[in-house]
């Protein structure tokens, strides 16, 4: 039983110091930007402050820093935004500890409505996240303006429901172009594919598996996902409460298969583009769809790689690859163990994907050995989800009413710019936690990291999306010797082998290649030409001048959900977090561009890096 | 974004009087209780009270009135229930208004943990409500408890989540027995399917269909329920606030197919349940089942029939029928109007199908006539939304904070023997809002009532199953004379017409009996045997002495989702609200039976009529 208490009236409660202090920023706050007064806006924010803006008044996803970044991003978008009505969520109460107010705030923009999170140090913002969730005219049709379903009366000519929808898919990519066409059906096309069809913009999304649920299906058969449930949920419709924490990958995939269905997302299955060319006079791209092995032209207004960012295999190019006599598998396309009982393995790479796949073939009793090229982080997965996720995504975090939506805004909210300083020392919380399992796998001679700056795992994702293993057992057999280790770059293949750098020879009947994915530029390049995949640049990390992820400082993941140096080309994807959460601001840029509502794009990134 | 505010703390608010109240009725029964003094315990109730209680004291599902049956209950079931630590629940604050207190309240017996219900007049109790929710050792493994899913560590002879799922489903028949078989995989079978599976009893539901949901799919095609969204939610897994209010026929088929795959419900396919009996000594049953057309003899301990309550066609069998040259389809069968354009179609029936298929072969043009063979009870859609169920099922309902598990427990509150009396006001006023259409029907010749005490829709679903229909637009068709409507029995068909008692000829390319169905009793014949059937008797009804509902009164409805005079034989049906609701009682039921606890039943019902 849960019961909706009426809240306390504040008036009886005495006023609030942070409310009040909350309600008299976001006063100064909305008399700057009524005046168009940059300055005074800038003003209000203190010498280190960040502004992240996803959609809401930049029509782009945009950290700025400091009073030049502020008055900069005002004067650049304060007209054309129309920010105002900005106030304290009535159904929040602001907080106040360790010197910080922070506040969830809601406010307009002339074609919005958007909500955000403000945090005070005294009476200056240290940090302010806007975004946009909704367009006006353009509401879901959810709750109380859900569809009514049933079309009441007698109607000549009625369609039903399941009419309707073969027509649509009869007509859609033939008679009907889509106006966005999404290229890879995993859970980030799928997931901005029931946006889409929520939003009501004509829509397919691609995907060359025969079922929706196949890119997870295909992969080695013990995998689960490493993020847990609340981490983990697709918009509109959440995991049932009896869901495992860690779900298997073909019940992930069982429920995408069913999410697709349910939320109708129109999705094409067996079906690859092969190329897209966009016209800068039309406006629209021309891409080639092999469709159940037939080509087909569609003419979308705007495309979508959602192809993943770990999408694209780096399969290295070997001497004696062409000689080895046993079976080679990229990470990606290795079966399992099952075949291999018995058998001489070598994987090659030391991160998730080659712990759970030595881990797998240790299990059916074959002679592993793995070979770490490169220093490699490991955090447990309880001690990850207990100090790394609990405060926002955990059972805990749930029945302390802790949403999703807030968790996911929460998140949002830190910059990038000092979220390793958040993630330090959550790091050596767990250093601590674990050290005997730590000190255990260094003395077998693992070479183990924390990130250039000991800020850990989650970092190493935005910043290069590999480097680590959230251990969910594989470690110990690497700590016991169970697994045997080997270092360095693998040199040759011979018929029976493989020889390393230095010279060891492993003999093999079996390698498998984890090394990992290569930037989704990769698909632009592959799909379009290489002229726009250098033009667009690196997907992907943040600029921290960190292994993999070189500088300048971007502020925001490389063209991540955001317009591109090419125009109607955007990039999606990502964990399921992301997938869920991203979708929201990419399915709204989309949106507004269907609708013709005006989507003036303030900081379009610059481009530092090709590839 | 929402807020968990804390409770104002009860000391600060003053001493509350209606929980006081309460508190001390409760510390009164307790003590009865206790001191297993039944006269003590019945005193506590006023003279006209009801005590309704699903499997918590009685196993069974049993309303007592008056003090008499209270005793007689008590009596019954108080050394074995061993009920204690009643209180009111924490979460909720009781409630005063027209001289009734009310309150939630939980409790714990022998075996496991309840909730329930309670009001008072005075200090003594009008009505209450006991329920079973979980078994003590057996909780489900939900929220804090799911299951981790992810198998962390390595360990030799791993089986994964697929190969488990195939090991099952290649055994469960065959090497392995299930403990339940469910005939029926409608939204009943499915329902209880999932609460089986969460509960970890081995079953399997067998139906006669292709795909889960073709039991919608086959259905006329402009069907969408007539109940709307907020009330037809499965256990578990909420449909997404996107959901239409009348769901057409194929999305809620879709939703059932797509829910079986996610909550693993071990579903059988094509498959048909041929015959049953039940072995005395061995306790268990030999059905068999034709699956994919091979016979196969299942041997569970528990058999539920699920075939639907209104699953088994009334097909009338009418001199001439062998002769009549055009199509003639049971509504079960009618495959709807497309190839019926321009024909001349004759509908048998005006309850909900026969509008509906009127209505719809209207639309394509068709010339149709309905035959009304007895009066029939109308409500327009909207306004039975309104009035009839808005306070616990719809979007203001939800705003205010009434949860489905929480609608579904005040509905049950409601003692079936005075349940009219709050149905015949909702009706009145329903009439009031509606009264030019009912008068325009009625000029239309159509032969309208409320129910035979005025109580309108509900009641004459509980208490015969029949007798109404949810106008969602065909009734105006009739009204108007769009659709003829002709009255009577029908004698006989000639080849081209159908010949009314009364000598009245409607000439007829087609011919839609939308004549109903019978009792599920019907199906114990079919696939048991008659004498099997005979005595179980009547399922569904009340025994309210209307219309096709005889005395004497019952209290509950007769053989649903409780021990019938057939060992371990049980019916479970109804829409979606009773699907979900009771299917958990019976899931408790039979989850108990598996693993032993002891389930004494009090007040098996006895039988007073076969069919």
């Amino acid at each position: 039983m849960s019961q909706t208490l009426d809240r306390t009236d504040p008036a009886e409660a005495g006023p609030d110091p942070a409310a009040a202090r909350v309600d008299a920023w976001l006063g100064r706050l909305e008399a700057a930007l009524v005046a168009r007064d940059a300055e005074a806006g800038a003003a209000l924010f203190a010498v280190q402050s960040f502004w992240r803006d996803l959609v809401a008044f930049t029509w782009n996803i945009r950290t700025v820093e400091g009073r030049d970044g502020v008055a900069a991003l005002l004067r650049g978008t304060m007209d054309a935004a129309d920010a105002h009505g900005f106030v304290a969520d009535p159904d929040e109460q602001p907080t106040e500890a360790g010197g910080v107010t922070e506040a969830w705030i809601l406010f307009e923009t002339a074609v919005g409505r958007g909500r955000g999170h403000l945090r005070l140090k005294a009476d200056e913002c240290w940090t302010l996240l806007t975004t946009l969730y909704e367009l006006k005219g353009y509401e879901e049709p959810r709750g109380p303006a859900r569809p009514l379903g049933a079309e009441h009366g007698a109607h000549r000519e009625r369609v039903t429901w399941s009419e309707a929808r073969q027509r649509e898919a009869s007509e859609l990519g033939a008679a009907v172009q889509p106006y966005v066409l999404v290229v890879g059906g995993g859970q980030g096309g799928i997931a901005l594919g029931a946006r889409l069809r929520q939003l009501g913009v004509p829509s397919i999304v691609i995907d060359k598996h025969a079922r929706p649920g196949d890119q997870w299906r295909g992969r080695y058969k013990s995998l689960c996902l490493h993020d847990p449930v609340w981490y983990d949920h697709l918009p509109y419709l959440r995991f049932p409460d009896n869901w495992p924490v860690f779900s298997p990958k073909d019940k992930i995939a069982d429920w995408l298969e069913s999410y697709t269905s349910v939320m109708e997302v129109p999705y094409w299955t067996n079906s690859v583009a092969t190329s897209a060319a966009y016209s800068p006079q039309t406006r629209e791209w021309a891409v080639t769809v092999e469709r159940d092995g037939n080509p087909i032209t569609l003419r979308p207004k705007q495309l979508v790689l959602a192809t993943g960012m770990s999408g694209k295999p780096n399969v290295p190019d070997l001497p004696g690859m062409d000689v080895f006599a046993g079976d080679q598998h990229h990470s990606s396309a290795h079966p399992g163990p099952d075949a291999y009982a018995g058998k001489r393995c070598v994987v090659v790479g030391s991160n998730n994907s080659a712990f759970d796949i030595c881990g797998a073939l240790w299990e059916v009793g074959a002679d592993v050995t793995m070979v770490q090229r490169s220093s490699t982080h490991i955090v447990k997965s309880g001690t990850l989800m207990d100090i790394g996720l609990g405060a926002l995504y955990s059972e805990q975090a749930v029945a302390s009413g802790m949403t999703t939506d807030k968790a996911d805004l929460v998140f949002a909210s830190l910059p990038y710019r000092i979220l390793h300083e958040f993630q330090i020392p959550l790091y050596d919380q767990m250093r601590e936690r674990d050290q005997e399992f730590y000190d255990r796998l260094e003395a077998a001679g693992f070479r183990h990291d924390w990130g250039d700056d000991g800020s850990g795992l989650f970092m190493k994702y935005l910043r290069r999306g590999s480097g680590y293993y959230i251990d969910v057992g594989a470690a110990d057999l690497v700590a016991n010797g169970d697994v045997k280790l080997a270092h360095g770059q693998v040199d040759h293949l011979r018929e029976h082998s493989v020889v390393l750098a230095d010279g060891t020879e492993l003999e093999a009947d079996l390698v498998v290649y984890a090394t990992g994915y290569g930037s989704m530029n990769g698909w632009a390049a592959d799909l379009i030409s290489q002229d726009v995949a250098d033009q667009v640049g690196k997907v992907w990390g943040l600029g921290s001048d960190t292994t993999k992820d070189p500088g300048p400082w971007e502020g925001e993941q490389r063209n991540m959900w955001k317009p591109t140096q090419q125009e109607a080309l955007w990039f999606h994807g990502g964990n399921l977090h992301q997938s869920r959460h991203y979708s929201l601001y990419l399915a709204l840029q989309l949106k507004a561009r269907y609708e013709g509502v005006p989507t003036p794009v303030w900081g379009l990134q610059e481009v530092h890096h090709r590839s």
